[in-house]
């Protein structure tokens, strides 16, 4: 593949001259029409030499107005990052909207080297390149560009260019040793690079071939890729817009007849008679919480994460069954998140940044107070997300708790269930104890009259959500006691089942 | 002094569960006033039992409606954290304005065990205490309210609590081995945390001594305080507020004065015809760019990092001065930071926090376009900021810098000078050129009419934060190319003196 990188093309000075004004002007001009679009750009650099690489960021450092532009490389991981998930690195790094966040060292990097110096198994690389694949088609369709540039030298140029560098004094660059490593494996990491770039080459994120040789040539070619495909990319986007919106449409249309068509919704099947006697629910709760409390600790001291999502109705007693977990797991390895309006900084990214940004780290507990469901929830019922965008968003949201769920961590979400007339009741309560009168706002009134389009939405996200690795349980919630047993009683499961998966 | 805390108050269960429902109520209230009142509120829980700190943490997890508390511990560095300022970790966990920070585990827990166990010598402990005492007096000054209270356990107590835990399977909490610690030094470790509690005890951030002997007793006290001090401070805030514009009016009178007299100005004195031939310009860039590039690497590779604040007039040629620098240092070890406008989420926070958020890690070079100064020129000119904040701006500035210049950094600001006719002339050219335009801006225009009001600013700036860690230059930038000769020599110059310190 990478032989029509190898044809020798040059720019003589003159050449290179004569462009550069150019080029550097037009470049301003993309950048700031980006901005103004509100686009975030990601330009990746890959190739075999590390000061080539080099060289291209310090042009684009250069070229672009530093405002805006953010230079990342990723390194060996610090310790904060290696007791979180894999991608979690690249997260908290991606550029906000309007922002061009330039990458040496990328996502790629590190698989290319392992798989070339035989540290990684091929599905291991595989089943990595696919994680990518996913991770940059979520950011494409939220409106990111994304140009992956592959500089490509050939092995006699990289054992020139990697023996000026070590004669070269002063200059010694840590990525060097990594240099050597590819150089001794040079036919096996272009290898896995060939490969790495057909599994991950897709429209939304195009791999670019770039000769590397010539740095003149190399340079302006680089900077006009990026130029050409920014300008067609802001150029088509009113028209895909449109065409999004035609194909919206139609969504809509097939989708409206299957919601009519599925009479049975999987809420119907939750048993809403469920009580518990109070004398029951205090033994039982004392037994479990005092259970719970152990497997925290076990978990804690293993690694193992317990990570909970509380979804329900409002009123349906999400807080209680939340304190009623607190009160056995201490609160020095655990922390409760509650999901508000998103920020400003949280806003200028793809909706699941935020989420990522307080992924906890290995051992520690984590109860999310409603979550990235609102996506497939409010946002799709109050219109805030488009039927692309929610659609979109259970796949998403199944490969987000994949990575979260990962390394033997628990990953277990409640819906809370009640009926109408029970949250009628409940609301009137609220309003007449002071204390409690700041949780009932017209906003839960407003909820309310919109009951049927919820129980929808909830039908859709607990068939297409409920996965292996994240199952959703139904709690049925009439009966306050009833459902923090039940809660606390699949919580205790599920936290023994992994401890005992993680000690065999 | 912590005797009085060994006098065996108690509470009985039945005082204990007539005080519960009326505390706990008064305590939701309190916190959703401070919620409203926008007011970051921090309880520092400290003392010899981290059983019985974790004790009042998992209560106060409980009390308190989870949304916007925050549980912090600080246990040992993580990485990210050793490669930057010793108070980098707490900034960063800083509660916002409207939440709760419970921090067990606090900015004087290693300290004190460190003094304890002898690992830390008097002068070091004290200057510690100091930079605390500093960091939050900014903070209350900044509205911020910090309760910090002292759980003392008496060395009986402490030694059977501790047998308890050691004997009680499974609940092994990994703060056990400190304890031990501190009971095998307990004489040393509560006369350590008396002059810790002498030395930092504030009107704005008081310690208040709890005794700890009877669970209740403890609990009702401290939840006590916490309503009492809070409400009695919501209550003082108007008339507090009052008093510091009365304060303020009256500093304001003296101030002008001073400033009409001080007829010469900083300013004045910087030689705005030095200029520098072309020739002489593109050789000596060349020599400096060669020094500074060889100069950054071998800072880079002993960790020491280079900051730069770059300030200056509009046009003045900050952009420039710093694209030559970054010509010269590799974009990999080196960032540039342009200061735009603050997010919502840095608006909430003190406004060093925005800064210390981004302090680089050890061996980074980070350059500054505008920076920290904001606070003390456009803020304090247009009124952003009330006289007594941008007054007591200058010293929180210079205790910064002392922070991120500690460890063998070079910290270098730069005023780039220019005069008002230079000024305009600039920004007629820069309007006719298209990928400059976006550079000037109607409140450019503005800015400038306010000349001598920034003039007296800058004054004052440089008066009083020209610091032997953190010099400001004044650089004649009438001419650009003298002015980036200037500043490249005297960044070469700076780091130079670094490096020979550090090799010494």
């Amino acid at each position: 593949m990478f032989e029509a990188a190898e044809l020798g093309r040059k720019l003589t000075k003159a050449e290179y001259r004569e462009l550069e004004p150019v080029l550097r002007e037009q470049l301003l001009l993309t950048q700031s029409a980006l901005q103004k679009a509100n686009i975030p750009l990601y330009i990746l650099l890959e190739g075999a030499d590390s000061t080539c690489k080099g060289e291209v960021v310090n042009l684009l450092n250069q070229w672009f107005d530093t405002r805006g532009l953010i230079v990342n490389g990723f390194g060996p991981k610090t310790d904060e990052e290696a007791r979180r998930p894999r991608f979690w690195r690249y997260w908290r790094n991606f550029p906000s909207r309007g922002q061009i966040g330039v990458f040496y060292g990328t996502w790629y990097t590190g698989e290319l080297i392992k798989r070339a110096t035989g540290k990684q198994e091929k599905d291991e690389f595989d089943s990595h390149m696919q994680r990518i694949e996913q991770t940059e088609t979520l950011l494409s369709l939220d409106g990111a560009l994304i140009l992956k540039f592959w500089l490509h030298t050939s092995e006699s140029d990289l054992k020139k260019n990697l023996c000026n560098v070590l004669k070269a004094e002063g200059k010694g660059w840590v990525g060097a040793p990594a240099d050597q490593h590819i150089l001794k494996n040079y036919r096996r990491f272009i290898k896995a690079a060939e490969r790495a770039v057909r599994l991950s080459d897709q429209v939304m994120a195009p791999w670019f071939l770039i000769e590397a040789g010539n740095d003149r040539y190399r340079n302006a070619t680089l900077v006009r890729t990026v130029i050409e495909t920014v300008q067609k990319r802001l150029g088509d986007l009113k028209e895909t817009q449109q065409k999004h919106r035609r194909k919206s449409d139609k969504l809509l249309g097939n989708k409206l007849l299957l919601s009519d068509d599925a009479t049975i919704k999987v809420l119907d099947q939750v048993d809403l008679t469920s009580s518990l006697e109070k004398k029951d629910y205090e033994k039982r709760l004392e037994e479990l919480q005092s259970e719970l409390n152990q497997l925290s600790w076990r978990a804690y001291h293993q690694g193992i994460s317990m990570i909970l999502v509380f979804e329900g109705w409002d009123a349906a007693g999400k807080g209680g069954a939340i304190r009623r977990i607190m009160q056995a797991v201490d609160a020095r390895i655990a922390r409760v998140i509650s999901i508000a309006a998103p920020t400003d900084e949280e806003k200028s990214h793809h909706y699941l940044w935020r989420f990522w940004r307080h992924v906890p780290v290995a051992g520690r507990h984590t109860i999310y107070d409603r979550s990235w469901y609102g996506r497939v929830l409010v946002e799709r019922v109050e219109g805030f997300a488009s039927e692309l965008e929610w659609r979109r968003a259970y796949s998403e949201i199944n490969d987000f708790e994949e990575q979260i769920g990962a390394r033997g961590n628990v990953l277990l979400k409640f819906w809370l269930h009640i009926d109408k007339d029970e949250q009628l009741e409940r609301f009137k309560a609220r309003e007449d104890i002071p204390y409690k009168n700041y949780k009932i706002t017209d906003e839960d009134w407003r909820n309310r009259e919109r009951w049927q389009d919820y129980e929808n939405a909830v039908h859709d996200m607990v068939v297409r959500t409920s996965t292996d690795f994240a199952p959703w349980t139904l709690v049925a919630a009439n009966s306050k006691h009833y459902a923090r047993i039940r809660v606390l009683e699949t919580v205790c499961e599920g936290l023994k089942k992994a401890l005992d998966n993680a000690e065999d």
